[in-house]
Order: C-alpha cells, then sequence, then structure tokens
C-alpha cells in the first residue's frame, strides 16, 4: 500500500507535539488541554466519526462523517456531489475548504454534590486547517483503504476494492494535521470542600462504546464465514 | 419546574413536522431525510453531547458540548468566559451567535462485499439557528436543571442547586427548534447485485453506548447509598 505520508508535501513530525496556536490554547480548563502527537494520534485512531465544520454563506456548518488518519494527514470522503467536497474545488490547487475536524470520545458522567460541578470525562481533538481534494491515485486508493480500514481493521483487503465508476463518484479530502490539540477530563468530581458532607452521590458513571455480535446479510450464503477480525471484536472505537 | 416552553416567546409545536429549507434537504440520500417532530425530539433525547458549530474570525469552530431539550428549545450552558458564549452577547436582545448544533448516535458499522458501499449505520440531527442568551431566572435555572437530569434523569433533584456565584459564572444559550432535520440510516448492506457472489462476509455489527457499574468518589461517605436512578442503569445516551 502506497504511503501518502512519504510523498514529498506531506508533513513530517519532526517534532513530537503540535505547535499551540491562539485558537488552540482553550480560554479555560487549559490544564486539560494537550498537544503532544502521541496523544492526539490515539485519540483519532479511537474513533472513526468526526464532526466536520465548515462555513458556508457566511453560516456555520456541522456534519459527521467517517474520518481515518494517515501519518500527520486525515481524510474524508464522500459523494462529488455532497456540498462540502464540491466547495472545496476539484484540484488540490484550489483554495479548499477551511474546516475544523472535531473527535470526542465520551468516557465517563461525572456526578458531583453541586450541579455545578457535574461533568463528563472525554477526549477530544480538534483539528482546525484547510481541507483540499486528493487528485493523486495512489494517494486515493490508500486513503479509501485507510477509510474502511480505521473502521474495521483488515476489511479493506477483504472487500471489493472501488472500481473506475465508483472512484470516479468518490471525493476525498485530506487534512494535514497541524493546528491540532488534544482535550481530556478524567477523574472523580472535584466538589467544593464544603459541599462534601452532603448527602448526594457522588462519583463517577463509566461509559463505553461496545460492539455486538455481527448480524450476516439476509442475502449472505451460509458457506461464507466470520471473518477473524470480527470475531475477534472490533479493536477500534 | 417553571416550563420555559410556556413563556410568550417560546416557539410551539402547531404541526407535526419542521419545514424543510434549502439547507436541510440534504444534496444526496434525502430518502434518509426525516422532518417529523417524534423522530427528531426521540434522536435528541438519547443524547447529551452534542458538537457546536459558529464561525470565529470567517473560520468554522466545532466544540463537543452538553445540551438538554425543554420542548422546542435547545440548551447549552458554559463559563461566561468561554468564546461562544462570550460572543452571543450578553443580553437576549444582542444579535446572538449563528450555530449549527449536531447530534450523532453510531448504531452499526454496515459491511458490503465492496468497500464503496461500507457505510454506518446512524441517527443525526442538524439544528441550523441563532442561540441566544438567556436571562430569564426562572428559564434559566430550569435549562440546567435540564441540562443535569438530560445526562441523568432524576439528578438535578439529588444535588445542591447553583449558588448565586455559580450562576453569575454560567452562560446558558437557548436554539430553538426550527430549522431542523434529522438523517438516519438501518438495516443492512446495499451490495450490487454482480457483488453478490463475491466470497467476502457482509452484514452489520451493532454499536451501543453502554455504561459501567458506577464508581463512588474516593471522598464519599460509605453510609451515602447509590441512588435508585442509578442503580437501575442510566435510561437515556
Amino acid at each position: 500500500m502506497p504511503d501518502p505520508s512519504a510523498t514529498a508535501s506531506a508533513p513530517t513530525a519532526t517534532t513530537t507535539a503540535y505547535e499551540p496556536t491562539s485558537r488552540t490554547v482553550p480560554t479555560r480548563a487549559a490544564e486539560r488541554a494537550a498537544y503532544d502527537r502521541e496523544t492526539v494520534h490515539a485519540i483519532l485512531d479511537d474513533g472513526y466519526v468526526c464532526h466536520l465544520g465548515f462555513v458556508r454563506d457566511g453560516a456555520p456548518v456541522v456534519l459527521p462523517t467517517l474520518y481515518a488518519r494517515v501519518g500527520e494527514r486525515l481524510y474524508v470522503h464522500g459523494s462529488t456531489g455532497s456540498r462540502p467536497l464540491r466547495t472545496a474545488g476539484r484540484r488540490e490547487a484550489d483554495p479548499g475548504l477551511a474546516v475544523c475536524l472535531t473527535v470526542t470520545h465520551v468516557d465517563g458522567l461525572v456526578l458531583a454534590r453541586s450541579a455545578f460541578h457535574h461533568s463528563l470525562n472525554y477526549r477530544s481533538v480538534v483539528v482546525h486547517g484547510t481541507a483540499r481534494q486528493v487528485t493523486d491515485p495512489a494517494e486515493r486508493s490508500a486513503a479509501l483503504d485507510a477509510l474502511v480500514d480505521h473502521v474495521v481493521p483488515g476489511r479493506a483487503a477483504d472487500s471489493r476494492r472501488a472500481n473506475a465508476k465508483e472512484l470516479a463518484a468518490t471525493a476525498v479530502l485530506r487534512l494535514d494535521l497541524e493546528e491540532v490539540s488534544a482535550k481530556i477530563r478524567t477523574g472523580g468530581p472535584n466538589d467544593d470542600p464544603e459541599d462534601l458532607e452532603l448527602p448526594h452521590w457522588s462519583g463517577v458513571v463509566p461509559v463505553s462504546r461496545t460492539y455486538g455480535a455481527p448480524i450476516p446479510a439476509d442475502d449472505l450464503a451460509p458457506s461464507v464465514p466470520l471473518p477473524a477480525y470480527l470475531a475477534a471484536g472490533c479493536s477500534t472505537g
């Protein structure tokens, strides 16, 4: 599989952390912010649905969509007819689409004695930048494989790859990981000292994403076995 | 509890569906779109974290945040010092903040024989509108209760309500449900007829959000029992 992060224009991770900017430094709870690549990559790799924000006619639009990470790049895809992908322009040299791509995992409900200190445990990543059309066939192909494998590792090789007609109908956008921050909350409630004797239960209810037993398609021949990458459970998400 | 949806300015649900607009009719997969209030409310009530998009310096920003629904209104809250809440203005009469608020639930991974037809089963709601500061004390109080109860029903009454200092530090924004759409995908993969005999497994892996056993805070007295609303499991989310 070609590695698009190895092409000349790909960003390279020469530092262990992303440089904070005015829009990636939070105005509050700054102690929850993180910029190191390892933390950011782990949060991105633990999910596959992001919320992609862009501006249309001066107003914000936020749509859920699949994403995948390959090195220091994120990819999203969609119909060539969809609004954000059309707006990004058809060529790599086009101005592209200013986006904010956000990934959030909820890990716990934090119940404090006071309503005010209720919170969530979570891990999120916010990426600011410009999404651009990917036109190089090898990079497009690798990105589409990554989008499938990001959801179910090993699946891309065990499916029929896109044909010419499907490739022509699919737009792939690339977003370089440059202006990036993570935000993480962990641990129990932070009640005020004067509230500790109140009679309300306090603590954390863990939250996780779980996967049920795979359900075969109605038209699947009984002779087709469940693949090992599903029998073992999904490793991402 | 005062019902803010009963105030004079609250939108009333005089129809069973939201009126589609140019930005709530999708350019593709229009058959997945829904506008009826019952469907929209059910999706909103099944979650508590939204992705709130707004425009800052011409660029999109998408942040995860808690929300709650009360009738035909959504509420979000935050520190009075946070950027979006500051931008909305301090008074109800201020222009407010143009937002797009999106809620997404992932219900399944859809594995088709072809990479192209891979998909997700999901339920999402997208709300466009203008978020405005809530300044009426009764509506603010009801909104803050709703934000707690939306995550854990019954919890607001079993916690210390916000005091004057906390209320002064908290901004509450209201977003009327007027320009709203839902999008839903259910069911198995839609493979092309010519792919049905391929040897790849196809079907759906169910995805759900699950809750673990509540973990008491380190400083919780052993005499404080687990409340019934937690012992029974969380009913939302």
